[in-house]
């Protein structure tokens, strides 16, 4: 299974490769050498890719810092993201955090088992399954029993010296999280990763535009349309409009909920988020500090006789809010855990009121999407005018990606795009 | 709406009056007379009643013990289920509980406004909701916003007195929890409480025989069929085999699930469930003491892949039960409470691993059934022999209820039932 079918060994390009804590500048671009690919992989021109905040946080500890934690490596959904103990942010910090996402790009060369894309086709990159667990066979790749392996883990890629010198050396960069790891401009990505768009997607504008569809706007809207599936007449609640967060929204608008509530502690996010489809804006800073039942309060005023929200999505993580979300869920009501949780972080349900309430806490990753089905979905969306991203996604020049880390970092950018 | 339509107050009969705990010998067969009924109540001859473990549990507290604890009171489904102090059963004693039900009879008195049920039809009794709340108006009776005041609190009913003192008096005994309270030959029942089943039952026997169903034996079979909803290859297992548990069984068996496991830790009723449709029985007294993750390992090793069961049904209420069934779901697999928790009881939910893992963990309430339609539904299978709770059904005359209650408490009867 590693034969190659091209020599993909000449092909070299810049990446950011993480070779410290970003917040050491120990971020930066270099020129990398790809290894040869084997029959299941593919190369990939990335013409953009999102900076996610799970890249951050794991691009952003200390060498050292955990066993996990190996630098050089190259981002572009960043991983590991189990057992780092990195997870340590305040509700404060969480409510404002931008969301997980993916690149998009033109095949440069494909291994000999792959049948998803031909070379120049154009794609967009999503996460990896394996596609012979039982839950992928059941079609659920977004719960694969091998997700964290292939996603999360990593495998040597790259090699950081020259070509002549690395052709029998093994590749001394660490790459593929996510199944691609983007954050090159030259990359080897699995195949459960492709989504072919050609015929879907127009010029390189709109690959650029549309490139982080396949993850976080895939998590948010994808909860709403395959998880929670509201009907107009329920209520919901998103908590942090970040862009996991502002996706939901405008899913739920176009589901057509009457009561859309978004939930985040930054006026100009509330904003935006009542731009996109939120009927109500609660603005958590203006409670004292800790208080969350004055969030719970606020969210059954909005709702039908006060029940609360029949559903409740969070995308922060924090687990104080996803209690305070689970007390304010209406009868038979629906929480929905999206945000990724501290390390060890747990949510405890008092069993007696949450029974008799018939209340649903529910794990989904990626919106359980298939996205080979969804991703063309979101573009007929984002066509038809539904479904506004560039909204909250800005770009910036590979040269400047640290700028774009600044500013997903102070909260002005919800969604920063490189653009290779 | 206290008119009455009937003169009510010549009804008497003999009743179980709970004048102190069960344990020391509280409960006692008394005369007691019915107040006048409300357009909105009927006056039934209760033909049999169940004993339900929550009858024992609330009946069996010491006078004082409690500021919710009042006697006398009449049991036949007894109540104030939350903040009583009751429910610290060990892991061991709550696996051999039996499981809550209700009565059966024969309408003698009608309310004006009551158009159920007419003089002279024979009726099930189930839970009792408002029909008015916004849940309810949804459908979804067994979540209604007002459950807890119908079903847990009662109210006054009896006069223990004759009937020449009373009629200027207030009732002192209070009675129609679970809008009902079974548990005598005469009662006044909430309109909402009543199944008709007239053309659907044939004889006084039959009447006896299902006389349970709408409460225990709903709650477990409806759990499968309203909530899990399983299909033929999902595995299912179903932790405490009590009424509900084997209720439970039945209905997985009747959806065609290949694999079905029981987990018990008495053998003849792993036998019994194994009868009734379990393909797999795991024995908890095989495994050393508190050693759940035995549990997990031996649920693990039944399913396909060794991922787990897709669906967990907890009819124990035992937190460590209910932990260890999060864990020995499946990726995508859903844990279902039903058993009732101990006050104060709480679920630590990991929520990193049970995000990833996609799980859902589910609170269900007399297995989310609209009794008018369920309970026919389950006369239907019973009839067809697919639901044979003659198997974990036992009489007893009224005035051997107390053993009735032994065998309930030391586990060799599942389903105790009085016959008036």
């Amino acid at each position: 299974m590693s034969t190659t079918t091209t020599t993909t060994e000449s092909f070299h390009g810049p990446a950011i490769v993480s070779r410290d804590a970003a917040r050491d500048g120990g971020w930066k671009i270099e020129d990398v050498h790809l290894r040869p690919i084997k029959d299941d992989e593919l190369v990939i021109q990335v013409v953009a890719s999102g900076i996610c905040h799970t890249d951050l946080v794991f691009g952003d500890a200390p060498a050292g810092s955990s066993s996990l934690v190996q630098y050089p490596k190259v981002l572009g959904h960043e991983g590991k993201m189990k057992n780092t103990g990195l997870w340590n942010c305040t509700p404060e910090q969480l409510l404002t955090l931008p969301s997980p996402q993916t690149g998009s790009g033109y095949v440069k060369a494909v291994g000999s088992a792959v049948t998803v894309a031909s070379l120049g086709d154009p794609v967009l990159l999503s996460f990896a399954s394996c596609q012979n667990c039982l839950v992928c066979k059941k079609g659920r790749p977004s719960h694969c029993a091998n997700f964290n392996a292939l996603n999360f883990f990593g495998s040597p890629v790259f090699h950081t010296s020259t070509p002549s010198s690395t052709s029998s050396s093994n590749p001394d960069i660490t790459a593929l999280f996510f199944g691609q790891s983007s954050f090159a401009s030259l990359t080897i990505v699995h195949a459960s990763s492709v989504v072919n768009v050609k015929g879907l997607i127009k010029n390189d504008d709109e690959l650029k535009l549309l490139a982080p569809l396949g993850c976080g706007i895939q998590t948010g809207s994808g909860t709403v349309m395959n998880v929670a599936q509201p009907s107009p007449t329920d209520s919901i609640a998103i908590f942090g409009l970040g862009g996991v967060g502002m996706s939901a929204i405008m899913a739920a608008k176009i589901r057509g909920c009457k009561i859309i509530i978004g939930v985040d502690r930054v006026a100009s996010r509330l904003k935006l988020a009542k731009e996109l489809g939120a009927t109500h804006a609660i603005d958590t800073s203006a409670f004292a500090a800790g208080d969350l039942s004055a969030l719970v309060t606020a969210i059954r005023e909005i709702t039908p006789e006060n029940l609360g929200a029949d559903i409740v999505i969070d995308t922060t993580g924090v687990m104080p809010l996803v209690q305070a979300g689970i007390e304010a869920a209406a009868p038979l009501g629906r929480i929905i855990q999206v945000g990724t949780p501290p390390e060890g972080g747990s949510v405890a349900i008092q069993a007696m009121a949450f029974m008799c309430g018939g209340k649903q806490y529910i794990g989904a990753v990626e919106g359980h999407a298939v996205p080979e089905k969804y991703v063309p979905e979101m573009i007929r969306w984002w066509r038809e005018g539904k479904f506004p991203v560039e909204k909250f996604i800005k770009f910036f020049e590979a040269g400047e990606f640290m700028q774009g880390v600044k500013e997903m970092k102070d909260g002005s950018c919800l969604k920063p795009v490189v653009v290779w």
